[in-house]
């Protein structure tokens, strides 16, 4: 497989998931709570569902971790992360700005990744070694010469645990708090590459909550790491930092850790 | 003036503010920040100034209360409360679901309500004893069978106080909390307004924050009051709870009443 048909493999699957996504979008449709009371839609299983039937079909080989439907194939070397929509509660709640997340890593590290918004029509493409587009034209992220005028996006405070929320809140202190942005999911962080927000720090995101991102932050220059300043990987904890001036890396990294 | 050329106009105002903003959008816009802190941009400006120029032609005589430009003719019985963009840190952040408020209050109470997101193109209007209309189609909120079943939306947790995020945190935890959204502003009224959200709670709301969501609320089925159940006018504290379906109304309030 080349990375250029991976490519467009990886697109397929977007344009699928937006099909099955779209008639479903501030429609009726069902849903009901998993195991951990978040909740899953009619429109999350058929999104995942189109994904499979395509790389079952085109790519047996090749393993898949979903989120609706779990992990094939675990020991192979090339991994299809997808995550049909991120940003549930916003999807149900009608907001466009929920995303299908489509990943591929190599021997654990990501290589592509896509985010793609069906009811707007925007999307977000990211290869190693190759300029992150966005709507097949080139993004990239802004420098930020201080942290203080850095503005940051996180999906929510009550995805934090209290420990967590302090040494969140201690960073956010001193960025651009007035404009701290809270909900968004995946859309933040191609914002970030598309330079529109400087920064997106989260705890607790699973591996298809963040393999999609890293391809296409840093193919737009900035940079993704764990709260350690780690490179991401699919054995991450889920600690993310989405940082579009990489120069503010340590900066970002000494406020996190601080207890005040 | 009769309510129908009132709403004509109402209308030509949004246009006017989309017209301003869009060239701005996710584009380079210069920004400063106000007394508060919070951001003001070039396109607030130029949004705001645009409806002002419509309503000094054709309504002299009539009242304006502006976000940006302030107060004029305080003792006019009409008066058009004017918020060019709800949602300033979304709109510089490149997130579709900022807004446009037009209202028109009659003796301090609202009668027409716009909410216009100039991107994706999504208006709401509402007029006293009219039906609220999304894009020109009725809207209509959902019922509401229990408080848990309730989805909640708010624009973020910072903008309580300690005390009133108490208050809050009770009523969300009575709540379906794994649906709570954060950020949104307007743009959770409207939604609220067409069924797609049960619940926004918010405080520290200024009059053009709320002014235009009454009519549109209430239009379309819902109820707006502050937090202790009374109705919203000019001069109401910013207290705000817009409820897609009334019969929760005591729900709402008792939770919200409660310290623990």
């Amino acid at each position: 497989m080349s990375l250029e048909s991976d490519l467009r493999l990886a697109n397929r699957l977007a344009d699928a998931a937006a099909e099955a996504i779209r008639p479903l979008f501030r429609a009726e449709f069902s849903y009901e709570s998993k195991g951990d009371a978040s909740p899953v839609t009619e429109a999350d299983r058929a999104a995942e569902a189109a994904m499979r039937r395509i790389l079952d079909s085109e790519l047996p080989a090749d393993g898949i971790i979903g989120e609706e439907y779990g992990t094939e194939r675990p020991d192979a070397s090339r991994q299809w992360v997808l995550d049909p929509i991120d940003g549930t509660v916003s999807f149900m709640a009608g907001r466009p700005i929920f995303g299908t997340l489509i990943a591929l890593l190599q021997d654990g590290w990501p290589v592509i990744g896509i985010i793609n918004q069906p009811i707007s029509g925007e999307r977000w493409v990211g290869a190693l070694g190759k300029p992150t587009t966005f709507n097949g034209k080139i993004a990239k992220t802004r420098r930020c010469r201080e942290l203080k005028d850095a503005s940051l996006a996180s999906s929510g405070p009550q995805y934090f645990s209290d420990h967590e929320g302090e040494h969140f809140m201690n960073l956010a202190s001193k960025t651009a708090h007035k404009r701290m942005l809270f909900g968004g999911d995946c859309y933040n962080y191609g914002l970030l590459a598309s330079g529109h927000i400087d920064l997106v720090v989260e705890s607790g995101l699973k591996l298809y909550d963040y393999a999609a991102h890293v391809s296409i932050v840093e193919g737009a220059g900035g940079q993704m790491c764990d709260w350690n300043g780690d490179p991401l990987h699919a054995n991450s904890e889920g600690h993310v930092i989405a940082l579009g001036d990489p120069a503010r890396l340590d900066d970002v990294i000494e406020a996190l850790a601080c207890d005040h």
